[in-house]
């Protein structure tokens, strides 16, 4: 595996970690940390993350494109939890989040 | 493939589906329908019957014991949607989830 | 749900379904049945397929991309499965996910 | 979190992660590799274990019986991966595989 993929191999697997235990403490807070946008940003990052991590482990033709996906997805929830920064939970979901866009491009070998 | 799991394996698939459904509706709804306990029953058993589902389709040497584990996430899921059960989206998610758990159980040749 | 997405989503869960009976039937037979190209497209298919119907259920914004990949990897799954297609299993299983594609395809509003 | 429901989420993430890797590997090799138990045991195993995870992240009411799970499920992968010892990609696999079970036994206070 060239060092790129590991590195948002494992980026997008810290990031689907990091997606399902802020998904909890969004439950445990209630309120707006459980809208729509939030919750369901945080499904799609979990979701796929993991989906893009699985189809580099296995080399997949696919994982190209995946990294991608993975970075949009990343993006986007970035800036859902970047709304809500002044809690650190949700901070650091979004740095996390960030970080790994930047390593799934860096993996796809595109821009933005 | 049996008849008994054919019925499990359509009855988890669909509990699957409803699952996922209804976990959107209750985040359109907020308040109550978003705390830990209904979420975090939604999102188990659509992600244990999802599984469910699979091993039944590969005829997995694990199929028997992940029927009973889907018998007991939608039992726990239809009495969390039990709870809401004026709302029309939660008691056929509640009904479809007990279907389940009834075809699983049938299927795992097991009682209660 | 617009009909062209409950096209899709349907089409989506059969194809999940077909790939991840045509890999035990695969792995039964072995032999040019389990290579490297025809089990990863297979496994990449199950995968994607089951994602996209989950994104299409929850009505997420990433929907729709998740729609043209699952067009991509249901034509390559089709194509592989082609190459086989005096095993009426593998015949069946390319025909639904090229079914898929185009249901993807129309969701998704793109041609090829 | 718990420091044994830690070092069982730390164990079953690679183990996921190891099976996933060991499939790629055993399509590559080809022959025995690719037989039903050991591609069946490997896919449950990923899938399990990964599910598991994603439980215990969660803090769901099920992590305990998916714990339990998990320690059955990586057992059969283990000893499927020790009939073929004299790899050293399918002796390490086993011996996460061993690793997991033992964690995840440790987390749910069972024995054996």
């Amino acid at each position: 595996m060239s060092p790129d993929m590991q590195k948002a191999l494992n980026a997008c697997m810290e990031t689907h970690g990091h997606c399902e235990q802020t998904m909890t403490h969004c439950l445990q807070q209630g309120g707006r940390y459980v809208d729509m946008t939030m919750m369901g940003a945080l499904m799609d990052c979990a979701d796929i993350t993991r989906m893009g991590a699985d189809m580099m482990m296995r080399q997949s033709p696919m994982a190209m494109e995946m990294a991608e996906m993975c970075a949009r997805v990343s993006t986007r929830c970035a800036e859902a939890c970047m709304t809500m920064n002044g809690d650190p939970i949700m901070k650091r979901c979004a740095e996390m989040c960030r970080t790994c866009a930047e390593a799934c491009r860096a993996m796809a070998g595109t821009r933005a």
